[in-house]
């Protein structure tokens, strides 16, 4: 079963990208090429811009856009091992190859921040059992936490992600942005977000609900509805309503 | 201005004045009164049931939900001091009395997790100044970050406070909900949310964002709404309408 390692192509430095790319340099992993259009200079990796460039022996690694995993799998030769870190796309959705395979990592990326990967759950799949395997023991090159997946487990994994994270971020967005319009001071409200967080590694978020929607209390739920609009408003009222519905018409 | 520092009673033993009540006692501050039906035993405080009990000298914390604290007012003897612990109310539109005032913590509680006071914004409110500098001084020994705020100021932190607190944690309890019935497991998404939160030390929730409603991924989005029901699904629709504007309308 053991080939011993691929040398490793990424392709694309976006958030996810960079991340992978920083994470498996910092393993001494052996990544030779990286595909870009942007500026990234490192004497040791051949910077490519042609899919027809992609050493036929490498690993490809696709850190692009959810919806341009199916065009780009068709431009690179199908005898090329690849694998994308999609939490969405289904492998079984996708143009078909000897070797495809899912490399997941369950976190949420940007660019200008590097992110540990020792905790962060890799989330394997792959279309052989072979690649499968080739795949496991690379994720844990990179982190204590590996996990073979099929592609509904880790799409309704993703769902939740979702939620957690870039809804949490959007609602914080819209705190910071409503505490700037009404000139109130949003350092003050970062206890609270600390709190809000570390309470639920000793409750669940059922539990830990507080606040006028949990009480039913329509006078300051009205109130605050008051002070918003569009659609900062209709978020306010959707959630509340979700809240109410969630404590009183169980 | 300075006159000794007055007794205490508190009124509500739940999530707020329980955490008040522990915090106070923790700075040997002489709480000597608790109105509250629940059972509550500390040899060194009175546990009374009637407003008509409250030391006439005491300074009187009101820990009730917000839509009760105008009655309780009206129940209290007026040359009684009163203070409330609300977000949202505001003094001017409360029973007047000699001694009235506001003394909020800006935090979210829970009656069996005790919460460190220190770095918790103390927001205070009196209706004269020397009321009001009791309360900051009173205020001043259980946080290090104590504030003199308007009603308005107030409640528009409130507001803020409902996104980044209420919201955000029942945003949790879905993804935690469609976990379980998904049967997928949480655990996995413990250091998302845990980036979720330190990733915002070093950037804007505006920036932060990441997702398939942040690329504007229609193919992604309409698969997860497959997934949801109810008010569920009405939740990530208004949120994901949300960061689109956001992002691409602005």
């Amino acid at each position: 079963m053991s080939q011993g390692m691929r040398n490793i192509t990424i392709v694309g430095l976006g958030n996810v990208g960079t991340n992978l790319l920083s994470a498996l340099l910092s393993k001494k992993l052996p990544v030779t090429q990286v595909l870009t259009n942007s500026d990234y200079v490192n004497p040791a990796i051949t910077v490519i811009n042609d899919y027809g460039n992609i050493s036929q022996e490498n690993l490809v690694i696709l850190a692009v856009p959810d919806n341009q995993i199916a065009q780009v799998l068709t431009d690179i030769p199908t005898d090329i091992a690849v694998v994308y870190t999609s939490g969405a796309v289904e492998l079984n959705n996708l143009p078909q190859r000897k070797e495809l395979g899912v490399f997941y990592p369950l976190q949420t990326f940007s660019k200008y921040r590097s992110v540990e990967f020792d905790n962060i759950p890799m989330l394997i799949e792959a279309n052989s059992s072979s690649f499968e395997e080739e795949l496991k023991q690379l994720a844990k090159l990179l982190s204590n936490n590996v996990r073979l997946v099929d592609s509904t487990y880790r799409k309704k994994l993703h769902l939740s992600a979702v939620f957690i994270n870039n809804f949490t971020n959007h609602i914080i967005h819209i705190a910071e942005k409503k505490a700037i319009e009404n000139n109130v001071d949003f350092e003050l409200l970062k206890p609270l977000l600390r709190e809000t967080i570390d309470k639920l590694s000793k409750s669940t978020a059922y539990d830990a609900q507080t606040g006028p929607a949990r009480r039913n209390d329509q006078a300051t739920i009205n109130s605050h509805i008051e002070l918003l609009n569009g659609l900062d408003k209709e978020v306010y009222k959707t959630i509340t309503q979700s809240i109410i519905q969630t404590y009183f018409n169980d």
